[in-house]
């Protein structure tokens, strides 16, 4: 009864972009969800097809997205997605994105690959940390968007970066691309994250009552995502910085907030990092910058939005806190952003 | 540096409909932020004025709204609201809503009034229930959306229903107008809040501590919510039923569920209720009929959606469960969707 | 390093009653755990056997229990617990226990069984409800402690009962054996629990972020602890009454809270149920009268309490309200209850 | 009519210990409750005064304490307090605390007090800290039980710790007094608490909406259990390190996690902090160490335990995890742990 289930104003748009045809791969997942969502209410695309590989029927029950969007989730199918989709969204465990993802591109298709599987680019800590993956295809790109806007523009699979990298990566690579760091300094990175970057799958770890009114960390010296910020900040300098990650798991459903602490070059101030913030993100407009009112997770909740905030002491110490939503922008709305990026379109677009 | 903070499609409508003035009196509370969140990125009206009684500096930040809406809160003026807006939003106290919406109707300026004052038509119940109001002005409607479409359209002065009604009125209403309740039976309506629907003024019974963890009931026999009801049920049909309406104060930020206990005329069936659903809510894009696979607060939150489920035994019995995002649905949402439909534009615009 | 592991007072009292050897099967899981918590400091036993049929070793790392219980979990094995036990905690699925039970009970052992399977008298209603079970055993008491205390005393199979019929029971019963409800009056039972209720295997339906900020209700006309409340109800007065029972799953971890809505006989005032409840409970020294400033979980969460709060109106309706921590008066809590009673010591030993 | 509300087994002790007489003066809080809880069941003293200087009837109100102390709360009395208790308590802020502390000192009376006023000994850096204080009176201990055993006592005033310096002292000062730590290295404490440890007065911070679904970091570089931490550090060792401390306010109610980041000296491994670990706390029956499975707050909740993980890489970099629950541990629990130290009966009377 309801034949127009996008925003009334989404498709107006007058002479505008031609429309692209978007797919998603592992769409039942949290990040496939929010994939579907946001695509189909985005203005520049249409959405073709929507796959999982679950078998179960209840697993491709979405009543969250009932009106939102309609659509069927079929058997994940490799020929209809490169032959019904201009760019695919590959929501999927990393082996299967590590199979899947060089055929598209081969077949010509643009690829958003949200697994870890082409994130980090040293074939030697690949092997180690992703051992699933294989050969590193042509023309990957490292989808954190403001800071690969070009690279990513031209690429035919973007590799999306993982919730933890985005998070600290947008606070801590600007300071280390300007030289704000003291020389051979350690830096700590604190995170929190919410329990649904666990993904969707019942685990012991992610039940309820042991997640309810407790707190842990995990992973300590051995999570992927900090070898993913070693190769940023690497990136972003050559001189060298002992890194230290460690995460946690918090009881709240969606938000990272991870919380960075870097010694800073002699005569180093707040203002300076203000200043250097301001022309590193004067383009962006998901990275708002708070300064010392330090950001809160609830503000940036259910938006595709990170916040940076930043304290320094006199002695050069500097405390960095980065928040964002894990399943916007440490997911899936990067992935939107990315494809915005890569269609040529406001990169805000479908996001606001 | 980002002159464009509108959606990137919302303004391109072609020759569409004029822009509308709107204003939001009361703009810092939980119900007031989601006005102005709704209101900047919606493609039919500008927001003109966002007005506080607050006095502190702290209460006019909205660090969360910024780049989604960039504007100033500015001191609470009768008199620019009424030049300035040709809708005004009143997300106020009772008793500063009945002071204002009759000066702001008088002087040609429509009204939506988020408070209780205009909520209850007979005189002497409101007197009852909201002693701190005065006389009714003409040309009010109560919006309820789905079920006062044409008297909305028309109004100088919407009240904007309550959380707890709009939940528990869409789920029984069609029931009782259809006759499908035993003659006599009792009606209970047991419900249960997010915090967020207690506002934003903390107190004891708001402290995140007393209740985390903790469940409580309140205002048994006594809550103003349960007069609306009761007004919504007389309105639906003559015939008397006594209802008991129990709200609880739930640990969870957004959402209330109400679970709706009644007795159904002989012969009466699952599918009897599944057809008078169907037709009372063919026209409607915000409700979500899921039959017999209940509604979860999850799949509502954060959307203007109010999902309804029943279940029929073959006694007669029925159990009716209605859930809705109290500050959308039960708020804010249905404010704007009441200004759709005031302003002829599509119901959905700016909702999905 | 620490010998003595329990608490310094416990073991010292006097002369005083022999010391009972107890053992529980199905020690692993959240019950379980509560049991060995809770006697492993009870003087007038010794803990001699925790088992468990779950193979994995992580099952058996109960890290919470540290120095208040360092034994080990073992295999779950029949013989030795009726060897080395006088009185066994059956924490196990319904059809384990009804195969496990009698053979016990038969080797003279006392069984308090927090399963199920003996708590539905009636050989129909329970082939209905527990087809895993099978016949019921002599020397049976349903272990609602405060009902049952004399038959409780002498049982040698205690039925621990249900959670959702504890809360509702208490606060239930004295009403209906009084005959202060009305004659054919509904009785409507909302039931909201936390998620330590689903138990600890991990679920879809438990995952944290399926039920953080979420309620939904489950099980509407189809529900075991229905069958178990009607019983109850049943067994205070033979008049009829039809009884809805709907439970909830709640954002929390421990707690149940029912709201319970009766029609009352005509004359009844909110000080007749007070009488009532004051003579029911006279020597009950875990049931808490609060009256009309209505329970809250939080008071009752980690004690073995029921409070119990009503209110009534003019017209003869009535609405209670009963609290417990689902895991102790629930389940464990209860269970040592009835233990203290099989041995004739203080009710409230252990517990406090 | 439940005459005997203590626990049955509690005060059967034989001979065995005078009973000591206590009271407390702000007993209405969270940490006074839990001290009433305690209090009332501890099998060495009497409770004979519980005190509030809050006016409000309802701040008086303790229904979850119900039978388990069922005394009346008085206004607060300076003199009554010196003349009816052998030991006090003050849960009071600290410029209450700083007056009184004192005058009940100089009556004669040992006192154990919660507030801060008394816990920096530096006079400068208490009259920085905490400028509502005045004097340092004589033979005051610093109660972190564990390490100031024999001071707390002869003590007629213990200082107990704050919450995050209890955590983080006993996982930190038994490396740097063995010296452990890199010479001069940086030190990081990253701690997450509870809201409960922000108290019982509602504030905006401490919202339910505020805080459910959040997490944020406050205090930074500007926190008074910083300045603690420090002089704890300096006290287990004379080389300098620079600490920074970076407290987190989480959505749960009771715990604190602390991660803490150091560098170690040249050789030092995991087996290196076992065993000094072990060494460390041989003879404390509330610090539990478990190694690389690192801790979790929920095993601590609702206990006076702290239990300590680490983790070292091969370049020397450490990650020491510790939990407790915020209102015991590192608060009345800890103080009645420094009461059995000061009566000379087992450290864990009452506390298990």
């Amino acid at each position: 009864m309801h034949t127009v289930l996008h925003p009334v104003s989404s498709r107006s748009g007058g002479a505008a972009a031609p429309i692209s045809r978007v797919a998603v791969a592992g769409a039942t997942g949290y990040t496939g969800q929010e994939l579907l969502r946001l695509l189909a209410r985005h203005p520049s695309v249409v959405l073709t097809a929507a796959m999982s590989s679950g078998t179960t029927a209840s697993a491709r029950r979405l009543p969250a997205l009932a009106r939102l969007w309609d659509g069927a989730i079929t058997p994940l199918a490799d020929d209809t997605l490169a032959r019904e989709a201009d760019i695919v969204f590959l929501a999927l465990p990393e082996s299967a994105a590590a199979e899947l993802a060089p055929t598209l591109v081969d077949a010509g298709v643009r690829v958003v690959d949200l697994s870890g599987a082409f994130r980090i680019r040293d074939n030697g800590a690949r092997a180690r940390w992703y051992p699933e993956t294989g050969r590193m295809p042509d023309g990957v790109a490292y989808g954190l968007t403001e800071h690969e806007r070009s690279a990513v523009a031209g690429a035919r699979l973007v590799a999306n970066p993982g919730c933890y990298p985005t998070a600290t990566l947008l606070a801590l690579s600007p300071l280390v691309a300007a030289g704000l760091l003291a020389a051979g300094g350690d830096i700590v990175v604190d995170a929190k994250s919410g329990v649904s970057g666990a993904g969707k799958m019942p685990s012991e770890r992610t039940h309820f009552s042991e997640c309810h009114g407790s707190l842990s960390a995990y992973g300590v010296f051995n999570h992927r995502h900090g070898a993913e910020i070693e190769q940023g900040v690497a990136a972003a300098s050559p001189s060298p910085h002992a890194l230290t990650f460690v995460p946690h798991l918090v009881p709240l459903d969606r938000g990272i907030l991870a919380t960075i602490y870097v010694r800073l070059a002699a005569g180093t101030t707040e203002e300076t990092l203000g200043e250097v913030f301001e022309r590193a993100y004067a383009e962006a407009p998901f990275v708002r910058l708070v300064g010392a009112s330090l950001p809160e997770i609830k503000h940036v909740a259910h938006t595709n939005f990170c916040d940076i905030g930043w304290r320094v002491d006199p002695s050069g110490r500097a405390v960095l806190v980065s928040v964002i939503d894990n399943l916007l922008k440490g997911a899936s709305g990067q992935a939107v952003q990315n494809m915005n990026v890569m269609l040529g379109v406001d990169e805000r677009t479908g996001l606001l």
